[in-house]
C-alpha cells in the first residue's frame, strides 16, 4: 500500500537521517548491516510468520514457537552463526521462544557454576541441544528470598548420590521458563543436606549446608518421557508470553550422581565432606544473574522504543479536531501538546536507556573479565561485583518501571484501538510487564542498591577510602556551595553539567536523610533493631534508589552524548560532520528526559532547597519548548530504531501508516466471524420470545 | 479447605465488623440482604460457572456469555425482578455479557432520545429482547470528535426513507459492544443529509444537518440473518473483555423508514423539513452519556476494591524474609512498609471513590429529574447539566486513572503469581483498562472539566453570579489569608477542613495560573487564536483537572464521613454507637488518601507556596504512621467489600487464603499439560541430534 501522506511529510521534515540512530543502536555500520541480513533470514521464512498469532491459545502458540526453535537451530547451523549472531537472530523472531531459558540461563550457569571437568561433558551436550535445560530456582512459596527455598538434595553415602525432593507444594519449583514441557534437564537450586555423625542408636541426622546448584535430568533424552519421580507441568495461561512453557516441578526422591552437584566453587567428597574450591571467587555465581539484569536494561530501551514507534506513527496519521479555521483536514493528534507530553519523553527515555544499557554491559564485561580470568584479588573482585550488583539492581528497577508504565501509556495514547490485540501493544505490554518482577522484584531490588549506597556513604563519612564511580558524586554533592546552579550560567537551563549536578545532589540529599533517619531509629528513643529500622524506612528506600538510578541514567546519557561530540563513540556516529544535527536532536532528548522528571518530581527538589519555585516553573516551560522542538523529528527517531512491521506486529504502527485498512483486514480474520449467526444463538434467545409471540398472537 | 491461620488472625484483630462496610456500600441492611440473595441465584446455577474461563478463546467465551445472558433473562422473568435487582443480578455474574450495551446504552437511549410514540413501540420490544440493540457511535476513523463522524443518513423524499451509508472504511462503525454478533438493531449516530432546493438542471444537493440518532434494523428478528446492505463483524481479540462482541458495521444504502429517526428533540417532515421539537431540553441527549460516566466512577471503586482484596489477602498469607531473631516463621509481606505503601492508599481510594460515586449518582438523579420532568427552565437545566457534565468528566478521568494504575499495582504486589491468569488480576486489570478510554478518553475529558471551570472562573472574576457547588471553593481559596493552615490547629495535620482547604487552594491556584497563561498567550506577544492557545496549554489542563477532581473526591469523602458521624447516612451506618470504631477507620483512610497524594504531588504545593518544606516532611511522616494504623484493619476492610470467591476468580485472593493449593489445582487444568511429550516435539528436536548421534557413533 502507498505510504500515508502524513508519514511522507513527517519523514521529509526530519533534521537527520534515521539511519544515524540505527547505526548508533546497532553499534556501527557493519553490525547494522549484519543484523539486517540476519533479520532477512527470518522475514523470508514462512515458519516465522506471526500474522495470526493473536488468535492462538497457549498450546497452539507454544507448538508454533517450538517449531520456530527448531528452525532457528537449523539456520544457526546452516550459516555457522556465532553466539552474537545467534542472539540477534533469535531476537528478530519477535517470539517468546520456549528455549529462551536454555540460552539465557542454563548454558551460562553451566559455564559459571560448573568445574571444567563438568563443562567438558555438559556444555557440548547443551550446545547441540541434546541436553535442553532450564534454571529451576523459584518455588511456589518462595521467590526473592532464596535462603528460604525448600527443595532438598540429601547426600546418600550408600549409593554416592543426592536424593532430590520437593517436600511440600510450597517447595515445588514454579515459574521457571522452559521447564514445563521443553527442558529435559534442570539446573536445580536446592538445600544441600549432608549426613552428620550420630550415635548409632539415633536415626540419621543431616546438616543443612544451604543453597547449592544441581544438574537434574528430568526426561529421557531420547523419548522425552519424564523420569521416575519427576513431575513437570506448565503453570497455565499468563498475561502474555504464551509461547513459553513456564513450569512447575515436583521431585520425589529423584536420585542423581554426586558428580551432578555444580562444583566450580564447592565439592562434596565420596565421604560426604563439603569443601570450598580454593582460588575461586564464590561471587562468580552471581555473574549470570547480573548479565540477565543488564540485558533487561537493554531490553527496556528496545521494547519502549517499539511502543513509541507504534504510538507516534499512529499519532501522526490519526487526525482529530479542527484548527480555528475549520478549513482543510483535521489536526494530527501528534500536534496536541498533551499527546506530545505523553509520548516524547518516553522516546527520550528509550534513547537514555540505550546509552545506559550500553554502559552497564561494558561495566559488566570488565567485572566478568576480572573475575573469570582471575586477574584480580578476592577483595578487589568483591568490590567490583558489589558495585556492579548495586548499579544493576537500581537500574533494572527504574528502567523497567518507566518502560512498563511507558508502554502502557503508549497504548493508551492510541485510544480505543490500542485495546485491540492487533495493535500489537497488548502483547508488547503484557510481555514486558514480567520484567518488573523477574530477576528481582523492582521494589525489593531497591534495597540492594540503597544498602550498597548506605554502606559506601557511611564508610566515606567516617573517613573511608576513595569512593567508586557509582558513588563518586557524593563528594561534589555534599558540597552545598553550588546549590542552585541550574539556569544560572550562560546556557540557561540547558546546561548538562548543571542538570547532572542537580540530580546527583537530590540523590545524595535523600540518601543522607535516610542515613540520619536510620541512625535515629536505631539509636534514639525508638531503639529499633537494624532489621526493624530497615523495614520501617522501606518507602524512603524506594525513593532513594529511584533518585540514584535516575541520576545514573542521566550520567550515562550525558557520557554517551560526549562520546558522540568527541567523535570517539564505538558506533562511529559523530565522526561525520553531518552527524551534528543528529547530536543536537539527542541533546534535546537528554534535556526533555531530565526536565520531564524534574518537573514531575519537583517536590523533592523544592523540599530539599535544591531549586527555587521560579526555576521549577522555568523548567516546566522548557519542557513545553522541547516538546515543540522534538516534535518534527519524532517519526524519524522512531524510524531510526529500525523495527520492521514484522517485529512490531501492529496494525497501528505500520511503516506505511495505513491503520484503517490494517484494522479491517485483521477483523476479517477473527474466527468468531466465520459463522453467522453464531451457533447457539437460537438456543439462547429464540425460545423466550417465541413464547411471547405465541402469547401475543393468542391475544390478538 | 481450612482457612489459613494468617487470615484467621487478621480477622481476629480487626477493630470493626466487616459487615458494617458491606452495609455502607450496599446502601443499607435490606439492600445488602437482597444483593446476597440475588448473588446466591448465580452461585447456585452451574451455567454461570466460570472456573475454566481463563482457558477459553474469544469465540468460546462469547458463546458461554451468550448462554449466561439467556439464563439471566429467565431468572429475571422467573423472579419478576425489577430494574434495580436485574442490574445487581447481572453484575453478580462477573462476566462481560454480550448484551451489556443493550441494557447500558440502547434502552436508555430509546428512553432519552425517542418520542413517546416511538417508545411505545420500541421499549417493550427491547425489554422483551425481541429487539436486541447496541449503540453505534464510534467509527474506525473517529471517536471523541463526534462532529467529524462520517456515517450518513440521506433523506429520500421519493420513498419517505433515510438511506444509511458508511461511505469509507474510516466511516465504518467500530467498537460498539454487542454489535458484532448479538444485536439485531442499532442506535446509529449519523450525519443527517436533507435534500436542498436546487435548480432542476443541477444534480440533487444535500444540506448537512449534523449528527442525529437513527434506529437501524441490522438483522432479521426471526432468523438473526443480516439484512441487505448490512455487514457486521466482531473486531477481534482484545486485552480482555472476551465475552463481548465489540463490532464493526458497514451500511451500504440501507433504507429505514423516516419514523426511525429518534425524534424526541427533532423531527423531519414528510417533505424533508427539519424542526426542533418545542419545549424539550435538547441537552437531555447527554443524560445517558453522563449516567454511564457516573456508573464508571462507581465501577472504579468496586473493581479497585476487588484488586485490593486479592493483593491484601495474598500479602497476609504470603511470607518472606525473617525478622532479626531468625526464629519462628517468616514475616507476612503485608508487614513491610513498602508493601503497605503500595496497597493501603489504594484501599483508601476505593472507599473514597465509593463516596464519590454515590454523590455523583445523587447529583445526576437531581439533574435528570429536573430535565425529564420538565420542572425547570431551559437555562436552569442547562446550568445543572453543564455542572454535572464538568464534574463527571473530571471524576471519570481521575478515578479510572487511579483505579487502572492501582489495579496494576495490586497485580505487581502479588509478585510473579500476579502474572498468572488464574490470579484473576490480569482479567480484572485488562477489563478495567478500557474504562480509561471509553465514554471519553481520560486525557480529552480533562478539557471538558477545565473548560467549565475556566468559564466559571472568568464569570466570577468579572463579577458574575454566585458560583455553583462545583466551583464554590473559588471564594475561600482565593482568600490567601489562611495559606498555611495544615498542622497549625490543635488536631495537628489530621484536620479535615484544613486538608480540604489545602487541596482546594491548590486546584484554584493552578486554575488561576492557567487562566493567566491563556490570557497572555492570546493577548500578549504570541497573540495566538483561542484554539491555538488552548492547544498549547493542554498539559496544564491535564493537571488542573486532576487537581480539581482530587479535591472533589476528598470533598465527597469528607461529606460521607460527616453523614456517618451525624448519624444520617442513607445506609444507616453511624446510627449505632458500635459504628464509631468503623468511622475512625474510615477517617484514617481519608487522611491516608489525602496525604499519600499530597506527598506524591508535593511539588505543586511547595511551588505555589501553599505548604512549607517542614509541613511536607511532616505529612510524609504521617503517611507512615497511618499505614501502621490501617494495617491491622486491612483484611477486614477487604472482607467488608464482600466479594465472593466466585466474583474474584482468583487463586491468590481466596477467602481461605490457600493460594498454593489453588495455584496447583489451576495448573493441573492447563490443556498443554494434557499431552506429554507435546505433539510435534519429536519433529522439532529429534532429527537434528539423531544425525549428530549417528555421526558420533560412526566416530567411535
Amino acid at each position: 500500500m502507498e505510504v500515508a501522506p502524513e508519514l511522507v511529510q513527517e519523514r521529509g521534515k526530519a533534521s537527520f537521517p534515521p539511519s544515524t540512530l540505527t547505526q548508533l543502536v546497532d553499534g556501527g555500520v557493519a553490525k547494522m548491516a549484519r543484523r539486517r541480513w540476519l533479520r532477512s533470514l527470518i522475514l523470508s521464512d514462512p515458519i516465522f510468520n506471526n500474522e495470526d498469532s493473536i488468535y492462538l491459545n497457549h498450546t497452539e502458540r507454544y507448538k508454533r514457537a517450538l517449531a520456530k526453535c527448531g528452525r532457528l537451530d537449523q539456520l544457526i547451523n546452516k550459516y555457522r552463526l556465532n553466539e552474537e549472531d545467534s542472539i540477534v537472530l533469535r531476537s528478530c523472531t519477535s517470539e517468546d521462544l520456549p528455549t529462551l531459558l536454555h540460552d539465557l540461563m542454563f548454558l551460562p550457569c553451566l559455564l559459571s557454576l560448573c568445574s571444567e571437568e563438568q563443562q567438558a561433558y555438559w556444555v557440548p551436550a547443551a550446545r547441540s541441544k541434546k541436553v535442553l535445560g532450564c534454571y529451576a530456582q523459584t518455588e511456589l512459596g518462595h521467590g526473592s528470598n532464596i535462603q528460604a527455598l525448600q527443595t532438598t538434595a540429601t547426600f546418600d553415602p550408600a549409593t554416592d548420590e543426592f536424593i532430590m525432593d520437593t517436600p511440600t507444594a510450597q517447595a515445588y519449583k514454579w515459574w521457571p521458563g522452559t521447564l514445563g514441557r521443553t527442558a529435559n534437564t534442570a539446573m536445580v537450586i536446592a538445600r544441600l543436606l549432608l549426613p552428620q555423625e550420630s550415635s548409632s542408636s539415633s536415626p540419621a541426622s543431616y546438616k543443612d549446608m544451604g543453597i547449592h546448584n544441581f544438574i537434574v535430568p528430568l526426561r529421557d533424552l531420547h523419548t522425552h518421557a519424564l523420569l521416575p519421580g519427576v513431575v513437570t507441568r506448565d503453570i497455565g495461561p499468563k498475561i502474555a508470553f504464551a509461547g513459553m512453557d513456564n513450569g512447575c516441578l515436583e521431585l520425589h526422591a529423584v536420585r542423581i550422581p554426586r558428580a551432578n552437584l555444580a562444583q566450580r566453587f564447592v565439592r562434596v567428597t565420596r565421604q560426604g565432606v563439603w569443601s570450598r574450591v580454593e582460588g575461586t571467587h564464590s561471587k562468580a555465581a552471581y555473574v549470570t544473574m547480573m548479565q540477565v539484569r543488564a540485558i533487561i536494561v537493554v531490553h527496556s530501551a528496545r521494547e519502549l522504543s517499539k511502543a513509541c514507534t507504534i504510538a507516534i506513527r499512529y499519532s501522526a496519521v490519526r487526525r482529530q479536531g479542527f484548527d480555528d479555521s475549520k478549513t482543510g483536514s483535521e489536526l494530527q493528534i501528534l500536534d496536541y501538546a498533551s499527546q506530545q507530553y505523553r509520548l516524547l519523553p518516553l522516546l527520550a527515555a528509550s534513547v537514555g536507556f540505550f546509552f545506559c544499557g550500553r554502559a552497564v554491559l561494558t561495566l559488566l564485561a570488565e567485572t566478568e573479565d576480572a573475575l573469570l580470568k582471575g586477574r584480580k584479588g578476592q577483595a578487589e573482585v568483591g568490590a567490583l561485583m558489589g558495585r556492579a550488583h548495586a548499579a544493576l539492581a537500581g537500574l533494572k528497577s527504574l528502567c523497567t518501571t518507566i518502560a512498563a508504565d511507558g508502554i502502557e501509556e503508549c497504548r493508551k495514547c492510541c485510544g480505543g484501538h490500542g485495546y485491540l490485540a492487533c495493535s500489537g501493544l497488548p502483547e508488547l505490554s503484557g510481555n514486558f510487564l514480567q520484567q518488573c518482577t523477574v530477576e528481582g522484584d523492582n521494589v525489593l531490588l531497591t534495597q540492594q542498591t540503597v544498602g550498597y549506597l548506605l554502606k559506601s556513604y557511611i564508610k566515606w563519612r567516617t573517613g573511608g577510602p576513595v569512593l567508586d564511580e557509582e558513588c563518586q558524586y557524593f563528594v561534589t554533592a555534599a558540597d552545598g556551595a553550588h546549590a542552585e546552579g541550574l539556569g544560572e550560567g550562560e546556557k540557561g537551563v540547558r546546561d548538562e553539567p548543571a542538570v547532572l549536578s542537580l540530580f546527583s545532589r537530590r540523590a545524595f540529599a535523600t540518601l543522607e536523610r535516610l542515613a540520619l533517619r536510620l541512625q535515629s531509629l536505631t539509636e534514639g528513643e525508638a531503639s529499633l533493631s537494624q532489621a526493624g529500622a530497615w523495614r520501617r524506612v522501606l518507602v524512603d528506600v524506594m525513593f532513594v534508589s529511584r533518585s540514584h538510578a535516575l541520576y545514573t541514567v542521566l550520567r550515562h546519557f550525558a557520557a554517551g552524548l560526549k562520546s558522540l561530540r568527541d567523535g570517539n563513540d564505538v558506533s562511529g556516529v559523530g565522526k561525520a560532520g553531518a552527524d551534528a544535527a543528529f547530536i543536537r536532536v539527542l541533546e534535546r532528548l537528554f534535556f526533555l528526559f531530565a526536565f520531564y522528571h524534574l518537573s514531575k518530581e519537583a517536590g523533592d527538589f523544592l523540599e530539599l532547597g535544591l531549586l527555587s519555585p521560579e526555576t521549577v516553573a522555568r523548567v516546566r516551560g522548557e519542557v513545553e519548548i522541547l516538546l515543540g522542538e522534538v516534535r518534527p523529528d519524532a517519526v524519524a527517531l522512531c524510524d531510526g530504531w529500525d523495527w520492521d512491521d514484522f517485529e512490531l506486529k501492529s496494525a497501528l504502527g505500520r511503516w506505511d501508516g495505513r491503520y484503517a485498512e490494517a484494522l479491517l483486514a485483521s477483523a476479517k480474520k477473527e474466527p468468531l466471524n466465520h459463522q453467522d449467526p453464531v451457533d447457539g444463538w437460537d438456543r439462547t434467545w429464540q425460545p423466550q420470545w417465541k413464547v411471547e409471540e405465541q402469547t401475543e398472537r393468542a391475544r390478538l
